[in-house]
This record gives C-alpha cells, structure tokens and sequence, in this order.
C-alpha cells in the first residue's frame, strides 16, 4: 500500500507542535462548516434499543430519499439502482472489486486524490495516468492521451467531478467526450461525484449519470462527507443503471454486512436540509476561494489553477521540490509563533517526478486565517534556503 | 464474490411472507439482547457540531480504554498495537490485505464463517480447508492434517474462537498446538474473537495473545457487534504484537479515512457496561441453548454439535440436501400458518458436497420460540417428502 502524501508530513507536524508553534492546517480536506441540525437532531433522537444490522444495500427509507434527491439533480436513479456504503471510500473499493482483476487497468487524469492510488493496490490494479495541466486549470487532458492507453486490460477511466485536488468542474462536452471513448471500447467510466454541490460561479454539476447513452457503463461514487459536513459519518453509495454491477456489488455489501447504523440515520435525515444552508455554505466557500485565489496570485512566481468547484487548489511555487519545502515551513519556520502545513502535490501524481514543485491547499478554514496563511507562505517563499 | 448461504433462501423467505405465513428467523446471528443503555445513551447525548473523522486508528480515548478491557481479559495490548475498524469484516479484510498477496493461501478449519470466503476471494486469496467434525463438537482437526495443507504459499490458519458456525471453544492446548505449527512455518494464526464474552459450562476462553511466543505471529480481530448487541455500529478492531503488520495495517486504514464517528462514541461507552449484563445475557443463552440442544436430541436421527460458546449450533439432519430442505420449509411448509427459516450449513463449508445435511441454527430468539421451532422442526422432518 503506497503512503498518504500527507502522513509522510506527520512527524514534522508532531515536532512543530511540540516546540508551541501554532500550525494553520491547509493540507486536509475537513471542512470547518457546522454539520446541519436536522442530521445531528435526527440521532440524538433515535429511539433504538437493539443497535441491529441495517440491511446490506442500506434502510430502505433511506435509499427512497437519497434517489428523490438524485432526481432533484437531474440524476434519475432508482432505489434498486443505488446500494448504501460506508463512505465513498467502500464505494471505490466495491467497485474496483466489481469491474476490475488483478492486473488490471484503470486510467485517472492526474493530479487525482492520492487514496485513489490506495484502493487500486489493494485491488491488484494498476493505475495509468494521464496528465492534466495546471496552466489549463487541469481542465480534461485531450481524449487521444487517454485512448493511447488503452489496451485489454483498461476496464475504467476513473474521474473525481468536480475535482480533488485540482478544483475542477468537467464540462458537459468533457463528460460526453470520455462517455464516448468509453462507449467505443466497452469500458467504465467511473466518476467520484461526492463534490457535486460545490460547483461556483453559476457553473452546473453535469453528472456522468445525466447521459443517457452511457447508462451500462457509467458508475457513480458518492458521499455525504462534504456535501453536510459530516465526514465523520461514514456513508456514501455506489450508484448504476448496470444491473449486473448492483448485483456484484451487493455481494461485496453483504461479505461486510451493513452500512453503519446511526450514521445512515444521520445521513437519512440531511437529506431534509434547507436549500439556504448550501446556498450559505456556497457563499462561504466562493468567498474563501476569491481570497485564497486573489493572494496566491499576489506572491512572486506563485501559479495557480483557479478552481471552479470543491474546495482544494492546486498551486505552483517557485520551489524546486514541495515535500521538501512544506517539512521546512513545520520544522524549520514560523511567523510570530505560526505556520502552516500544506499537502506536497507529487502523492497526487502516479508519474513519478511530476507535480514537485505544486502544493495542494483545502480552503476549509475561516477567510481570517486564510489571510494569514498567505502572509506566512509569502514570507516563507523569501526566506526559504533551498 | 461467493454468493452467502443464506442469500439464497431470501426469495423462498419473500413468498413464504407474502402468502402471510409467520417465519421463526433461526438463521441469523442478530441477538434480540439489548444494547447497554449506557451505549445508547452516550450516542444520544453527544455534543457534536461537526461530524469530523476520527483518526484513521481510531480516538485515542477509546483505544486507550480498550486497551484496559484486554488487560482485564489477561489480554496484554498496548493502545498502539489495536486499530480500530469498521466492524470484524473490515480489520479481516486489513489482515488479508495485510499478509497476502493474490494466489496466497489461508488455512481455515471448516464448517466456517461464509463470509470469510467472500473476504479471501477479495483480497484474491485461496481458502484450503480442513475438516472439522461433527462428531467431535467440531474440536481442531488433527494438527497433521493442517501442516499436510501447508506449502510456500501459505500465509495464515484462520480461525473463529468461539466458532461461527459451531459454537465450539479451542482448548487452551489446542490453540497453544496452532502456535507451535504457526511458528514451525513461520506464518500467521488470525484468530477471530468476537464472540470471546460467549464462553459456557465455566469454559474459559483462551486468545491466541496469550501465547507469548507467538507474539509477531498472532493476529486477533475483534468487534462490538455481538458483545454488546450492537451489530449495526460497525465498530471492530485488528490487534497485533508485530508492528510491521499493524504500520500495514494503518495504511489500509488511511486509505478509507477513518472509522464511523458515532459508532465509536457509542463503543467506547458500551466498554462502561456492568458485568451483571454479561452475566445475566450468558445465563440467557445457556438457558437457550440448553432448551435447544435438548429438543433437537429428542427427535429421531438429529445429531447435535453441543456448543460450548458463541450463539451457533450445528445440526445434522435425516435428509440429503439440507438447502431443498430449507427452500421446502419457507415454500411449501407450515404448522398453524408458522414455519422456520434455517441456514443450510454446505455454504459454511468450502470441501464440495460436505455438510450438506447440516444447518446452523443460532439461538438468538426467546426460549418459547425455540420450544416452538424445534415443535415445527420435528414434525417437518415427519412430513418432508424427499
């Protein structure tokens, strides 16, 4: 199993710690946003006595909310179409059992979120990536890079929409391109949709389960860790047209038994949250964003890639090697007391030698520390040795 | 993926309910106990704003606590040695991620676990099988018949103490027999534990981490499903000595992020629960057990596998193919419109055509309807055609 970029970072985090530095944590993606009431209500109110399983695809009631809400997205999912799973991690994991053997291949436009790399691994796949483009805002690579690399072995493109770390939001011309290659050669194509509210400027989610066409090939991971703040909970789901993958994965499903209880109820019940409460957390995210965005590009031979949706960025310092950089800024500096950690961007390329010098940061922090943290980088970037 | 035992009968249980028949559930191991209220509680009296991960490992407060719990169960775990997961199934899923690679081999004395096949099958594992008996309460097969199936591929001996499907308990001189042979070809006893609590007549259970010698070669998974009645938390563990494994193991465990939150508050209150639970829930269960295994005696040709633990018993029947059997119960069959759901027991064994006269019964429902169950049984096997 490869490493976590960010654990490596770890060690130096425990020591800057230590010595009483405050550390402005940019490197995870934990948003600061209060889980909505309705959710944390709906389990402080359980009246359960017997903690039993649920069943293996997930509570019944649940499953007929998520797929009203899928169809509110424009989404037309069926309950029998979606099977509950323990955070979008399980759903990767399900699915890569489902479509893949070992010694197969998935390709992924890198950057692409590093745990990505952890749940090919432990499905014996490989993965093959295909480089996207800071300077384009990691916009989708031209389809001729991804059908170079296809061969026997390729059984999915795997997409994260919009995208961790890059913050990019596929168009519905990019969607369709992938729905045709994938078409062409009888392939998945699999799309981590877990940020799909987080979409900015007047941009719309365009979901890979809008195309009709591609109904048979077309799997569909998601979570409600982002979407209400609830990271902690543990549910996501695996979602397809394709019968025979519901069925395989069911059998996966029921090898672990049950989703968790309590946080399905949790999950049940988000679903019942105010419109106004995205509208606000949207308002909050576009916000940070503006000011993250607006100070990177203030600093001298900092690039960044402007993100259209999540809440990561990926950004370009005027540094030979990231890694080696964000240990210095935890173990080497401070401003006043302070400093911060940032996510070396390399962990989330599988070529090797790329993305070295870029940093991933997660604007989950208040507007205020933002500020902050781009003074530190600032100061960090004129004062760095190496 | 294997398809569970019980799965298959799912169908023959939607007809038998739909044409209004009541169906007696002896087929699942989902106690009708209640969960400590102290648990319960805790869940319910949780502050959170935000639903944040926990630490991959799990909170520090709760490993710590467990740590206490196997001290107090002659059980020597440091905090840093156990990582919490998202019931049993995940920390068997780690240990085969962990200790294997696809074409590997585990040895697992049978009738066992279905699941563990659908685990082995994910992780692209073989399960060779050694079996156990009947007629010997299903004891550990002779140790010779283990080291015959042992060859360089072989990574584990896998096995359930107290034993799902058979409710036996492994002797003290039995376990330290798995010890010395694991040692002899250095690889690895993972001893599923979950059911420890269960132990009857004033049997003792005895881990596999009580064999100090055995300390880099022992893998203990755990879980708070059955202990507490609490299968729908999803909340387990994998506990080693060897640190290797358990640095492993934390990657697996990075990858999926984090255990459910909730699940956990409710885990680490449930370790408050007063020993007059247990011992009030076991006296339940000898009481049960006991109306059982002495009904099944007192019909004709039934030979019953006395369980000295968990809440299964395994039964051979007068027929040939326990599975029509079970099909027939739930289609064509009813004493004043009730019937029994069963599990044939073939699904528990990995060796073709064996057990197939066999079910499991767990005894997880009142002793008047085990009375009534064993009322039906008999007069089913009176009536059945084949």
């Amino acid at each position: 199993m490869p490493e976590s970029p960010i654990r490596k970072l770890m060690p130096y985090a425990e020591i800057a710690k230590k010595s009483g530095k405050t550390i402005h944590y940019l490197n995870i993606g934990q948003p600061d946003i209060e889980t909505p009431k309705v959710a944390l209500d709906a389990v402080k109110n359980n009246d359960l006595s017997i903690l039993s399983y649920s069943p293996s695809q997930g509570f019944e009631t649940y499953l007929e909310k998520l797929s009203a809400y899928y169809k509110k997205n424009q989404i037309p999912l069926h309950p029998d179409e979606i099977l509950v799973t323990t955070g979008g991690s399980e759903a990767l994991l399900f699915a890569m059992g489902c479509i893949t053997d070992p010694g197969d291949e998935v390709i992924i436009p890198e950057p692409f979120y590093a745990n990505y790399n952890g749940f090919a691994t432990a499905s014996g796949v490989r993965v093959r990536a295909v480089e996207s483009k800071l300077e384009n805002n990691f916009a989708l690579p031209p389809i001729a890079e991804f059908e170079k690399l296809i061969n026997p072995n390729t059984k999915a493109i795997l997409i994260c929409n919009p995208g961790n770390p890059t913050g990019y939001l596929y168009t519905k011309d990019e969607i369709e391109q992938l729905a045709d290659l994938a078409l062409k050669h009888d392939i998945f194509i699999l799309a981590d949709e877990v940020y799909r509210e987080f979409a900015y400027d007047g941009a719309k989610h365009y979901s890979i389960m809008q195309v009709e066409r591609l109904a048979e090939h077309a799997i569909m991971i998601d979570s409600v860790s982002k979407r209400y703040s609830m990271c902690g909970a543990r549910i996501g789901c695996i979602a397809s047209k394709n019968k025979e993958l519901i069925t395989n994965a069911m059998k996966f499903a029921q090898a672990r038994l049950s989703p968790p209880t309590f946080a399905q109820i949790a999950a049940e019940a988000a679903l019942d949250t105010d419109d106004a409460y995205f509208n606000e957390v949207i308002s909050e995210y576009v916000e940070r964003r503006n000011t993250l965005v607006e100070g990177l590009k203030s600093i001298k031979d900092v690039k960044v890639a402007v993100p259209k949706g999540a809440f990561y960025c990926t950004v370009e310092l005027p540094v030979e090697d990231s890694e080696d950089f964000a240990k210095w800024l935890l173990s080497e500096y401070e401003v006043n007391g302070e400093t911060i950690m940032v996510a070396p961007a390399a962990g989330f390329y599988s070529t090797p030698n790329t993305g070295i010098n870029q940093i991933r940061i997660a604007y989950v922090l208040e507007k205020e520390i933002i500020l902050k943290a781009i003074h530190i980088l600032k100061l960090a970037l004129q004062d760095y040795p190496n």
